[in-house]
């Protein structure tokens, strides 16, 4: 049917009325629900804000016409693509790593902060403050080259569960966000993460669980020194911070990695903040977006005062920007995807 | 047609067959002319090897069959895709930026390696050094916002020639090599750029000249910093090196940017080295190539003993190992694409 229907509407105008009434069609749809490309979300703001948002920037002859090759949108991931609390599941690793390595260590038991990691001891663990912290990262994340770290991570996220929800972190991804993920990739545009993370630590899932290519992974980093062993190169990962791609370090890690400005942007934290303030600064349509944790029966209530995850000078600025913030509560209608099913993101193509 | 011949072929081995079939109907093709993917280059071992490995590699019933989403295709820049000589087009960049900027700049009459620069004293200029060369480089790329780098480039290029062949440097690109980055990306392969020069340098154009999006451009650069000036966020260049991404830096740049090891990678300079060696590590099959310049009339002549594209070590190795050598006078039909043709890679859409 098709084809005939290209020769009917051969001449510029026609052609062009007619896409607009596809478009309009595809509003309708999209918000009547037989195709809602986000059947997870509540009808509300941010639901209406986002189809909006993907209608008025893919029709051809709109005003908001965003080419595809510029259609870059960012997700930040902790917090807002998977649970954060009650503490960064890579400082989970972390300290699992310090178990797994103890026995090499002999000298942990005595030494801070590996004393207090290995006992549990947190408010010990707490008072080594950053500097500790820092240590516990960079000895657990260096000395071993990057496919060795991979097989680590890889097999850590095979028998980790999350402490409350009692599932594998890589099924503690918000079913909602996975909606937008791939509504957003149907749309034509790429997604990316930009996160505060280790980008080593979220490449090796984030193509099966997100639909996330490595290559659209940013992420914080160590220097790796190229070496050869044996005759065979290899990547060592030194333990000397390389980048941390957050707060500030978000729109620089874009602007390092992609060469382009992001149209639109996901997070859930003040260090999301000057991300979305680098989008918005863009000419065109442009969309803002805050996961706003509000839900301390089905997930965890948090923002102004939590150590992980903070958030309220973005709050403030989302207010008064008018930026979509998304109250986890009343938006979404649920939180996971369900135990057994396959990544919804994976019958998706990657974009 | 196509619908009534895939319900013929529908059981699988029949189907494996048939591919089997269309897969040596290809190689035949490909080489035979009508269809041929290279045709700027004279029937010989480097052809023959490329095609071979794109046949091999992408059907889907071969033995050495790459995934759509692995099949990185990694390229060298300067000396691989466009002339190198006599001078890196980024130098002759940062030197008349030295002269547009030198009204500002009173005190470059007298200092160095200023006064040089300006006066065309090459000697002079020579005696300065690596560190003389490193000044005029961060002198000319640093201080502005991204926005306005981005511009200057675009501004400079609109005008300025290659001093031999007396057209735009955008122009002095090799049509055998469009070639190359075309056959790959129409046989699903994503090109990137692994260059030694700035990525902010070569952004601004990659996508129009090559068919390469900014996001597949990884090169070296300066540190940037976010800042809000008036309201308004900008990314300021500092006058300090963030990443050199040359030699043992190629494989380090690939890792931090793409995450996935390349299956093929073109250069032709012993700074594209460790790039080949990385790449030939991995499982599977590969494809190592490098440009040799041996066309002093058409091009230029060079490899061991020259300053700029040095090409030694890494030829050594090539032999050794059975990469690709180019003979640039003996497998190119052509060097340069016509003046006032579109350029052949915009047909193609990036990947």
């Amino acid at each position: 049917m098709y084809p005939k229907m290209r020769m009917h509407y051969s001449s510029t105008n026609t052609a062009r009325r007619f896409c607009l009434r596809i478009g309009v069609l595809l509003v309708f749809a999209a918000l009547a629900g037989a195709q809602d490309p986000l059947p997870s979300w509540n009808d509300g703001a941010a639901k209406r804000a986002m189809v909006d948002f993907v209608v008025r920037t893919t029709k051809s002859d709109s005003a908001d016409f965003i080419p595809p090759a510029e259609r870059i949108a960012t997700f930040d991931n902790d917090g807002t693509l998977w649970v954060e609390q009650p503490l960064y599941t890579q400082f989970t690793f972390a300290l699992d790593r310090i178990k797994a390595l103890a026995p090499q260590h002999p000298e942990w038991k005595r030494e801070e902060p590996f004393r207090s990691a290995l006992s549990g001891d947190k408010a010990a663990f707490a008072a080594t403050g950053h500097a500790g912290l820092a240590q516990v990262m960079i000895v657990t994340h260096s000395g071993m080259t990057t496919d060795e770290f991979e097989k680590t991570v890889t097999e850590w996220l095979e028998t980790a569960h999350h402490p409350r929800f009692h599932r594998p972190y890589t099924k503690c991804v918000y079913q909602p966000m996975l909606e937008v993920l791939a509504y957003f990739r149907q749309s034509g545009f790429k997604t990316y993460i930009v996160s505060g993370g280790g980008a080593d630590f979220m490449r090796p899932w984030t193509e099966s669980v997100y639909g996330i290519p490595p290559e659209q992974v940013i992420g914080s980093s160590l220097k790796t020194r190229f070496e050869m062993r044996n005759g065979v190169p290899v990547l060592v990962r030194l333990p000397e911070v390389n980048f941390i791609d957050d707060k500030d370090g978000k729109p620089v890690g874009i602007d390092l990695t992609i060469g382009r400005r992001p149209v639109a942007a996901f997070g859930n934290s003040d260090g999301d903040q000057q991300m979305l303030e680098w989008t918005a600064a863009g000419k065109g349509m442009r969309l803002m977006l805050l996961v706003h944790h509000t839900d301390a029966q089905r997930e965890y209530a948090y923002d102004r005062k939590s150590s992980v995850g903070r958030l309220d000078r973005a709050l403030d600025e989302a207010k008064a920007r008018g930026w979509i913030v998304v109250d986890m509560k009343s938006d979404w209608k649920t939180i996971f995807p369900p135990m057994h099913a396959g990544s919804q993101s994976k019958a998706v193509s990657a974009r």
